[in-house]
């Protein structure tokens, strides 16, 4: 059975990426932060996973559990684009530092495939139409910058070592389990602000499109990786459909039956205009996947959040 | 007049920089280690310049150089690409961290224009015929993935700073003073084994093609930098001259002549097969440059390891 290893296991995509490969005949190590050794997703698959809990820039674990490991899912990542605008050297010496460095040791403990989850929308430029692998990376945030040297290092390694990478260029991610707070998931925080009966923040003219991917749709994409080890690739992930803010704003409107009150501000200088993927080279691995609507999931999005809070 | 900063201004290309800069009318602050308070190369000059010595990774002391300066030239970047090979993380802790954090201290002290000397050979594909500005980058190393992200993170500090930025990509450099022993410069390596009377080493087949730039031609090409604080902008700096390694050796055995043997050997990874640079946005801005013909400068070049060994 094929040994996988994930870190950030117990977060937002993470978990989300746990519960696909539940569902593929694999031995699951999941690698994060647990306090008092306890998950906050994965209690209900306790017995059917392996959890090492610690911080992976300190100490051996880490290199203990990679040990025969086939895949390794490498998801952690602190901060998110909005708020690193002002931290480059946060970025340099904490996640592109740490991410070099756990690649580096999986790779040298004979890992067959590394797997990062790298960012559509800081490395894109925006632009009319889709967007597909070969397009031009532009990245303007010291996040993106990050992401896009964490992918040539991967480039590195696969010809430094003999293991294989995947890169997945995500779009923007929804659903639940997504933080809030920190800017990074506009339908989470609607959907919170809503919740807890505040208004909602609209940015700029509703015009700025984004690909719009549920969370399972992606965590059960990234499962690809697994299925052949031998391969390296570079996927976009992303729905392929471009929707509006002023759409998604609609859809709250027709979807929610809460009533909400929004409050308009100018756009964040660290977004860009429009952002949808093409996302064939994937889909030719999945002949038959179908994405799930958004215009389905908001609600139960919604519920998520109205019964957990932040 | 204006405030010049170079850090690694005593080295192989700063030193020259320094001396092309003293042909202009600007005030030259030099930041470098100096030991017993003596320079390399600069001690001639000494009543010229302000001379500044410590690590730049630590105290405060580049941030007293820094005050009240018009231009900052970035040079200490330690290392080259064959023996980063396998240390990525060096790149990354070291250089790319060091980088990055004197960038941003000058941005935010009011220094109005940075400049960093990039590596062209270890950011562009080879390819046949003359690279522009525009073509793609690929870096396949350590070495030419930390440029390329201090390339991306200058730019990002033109949009967050009021601050302009020049970046040159540099092509193979040669001429006195350039370290030897450290695989850098195939013209270095080459006059100091003649001098030594040791076998110099020819990698390959002899086809491999670079676009060799004296280092007094690129210093003095650099100084664009300064007549214009107010624009930013990315330049190849090359002579625009293909040259095979077989060709150069050529011109070893026609304008040296001391008796020398030759040791074949296999082609480093880390060379890339043919670079010759576009050069026409940088001439266009040094309309009368002419550039020194390497055939006239090798028998210079190999007096100055004859007479200073190492």
């Amino acid at each position: 059975m094929k040994k996988v290893v994930i870190t950030g296991g117990d977060g937002f995509l993470g978990s989300h990426l746990v519960e696909a490969l539940l569902e593929t005949e694999v031995e699951i190590t999941v690698c994060d932060r647990f306090r008092n050794d306890t998950s906050r997703f994965l209690e209900p698959y306790r017995d059917r996973i392996r959890m090492c809990s610690g911080d992976i820039r300190q100490g051996d674990w880490l290199g203990d559990a990679l040990a025969g490991a086939d895949a390794f899912y490498h998801l952690i990542w602190s901060g998110n684009p909005a708020l690193t605008w002002t931290s480059p050297l946060f970025e340099v010496d904490s996640n592109l530092q740490t991410t070099v460095s756990v690649f580096e040791r999986a790779a040298e403990q004979g890992v067959k495939k590394l797997i990062f989850p790298s960012s559509a929308g800081a490395l894109y430029q925006p632009t009319c139409g889709l967007i597909d692998e070969g397009a031009g990376v532009r990245p303007s945030t010291p996040y993106g910058i990050a992401k896009l040297a964490a992918e040539e290092f991967l480039g590195y390694f696969s010809k430094r070592f003999p293991v294989s990478v995947d890169i997945y260029r995500i779009s923007s991610l929804y659903g639940p389990r997504q933080p809030v707070g920190r800017k990074q998931g506009v339908v989470a925080e609607w959907c919170h602000s809503i919740a807890e009966s505040q208004t909602i923040r609209f940015f700029g003219q509703g015009k700025t499109v984004r690909d719009y991917v549920h969370v399972d749709d992606a965590a059960r994409l990234m499962t690809t990786s697994v299925k052949d080890l031998e391969s390296s690739q570079l996927f976009n992930l992303g729905s392929g459909q471009g929707l509006s803010l002023g759409e998604l704003l609609d859809i709250f409107e027709s979807q929610i039956s809460m009533p909400f009150q929004v409050v308009r501000e100018a756009r964040r200088e660290c977004d860009a205009q429009e952002i949808v993927l093409d996302n064939q080279r994937l889909l030719s691995k999945n002949t038959s996947f179908k994405f799930r609507a958004i215009e389905d999931e908001i609600e139960s999005v919604f519920q998520f959040y109205s019964a957990n809070g932040k």
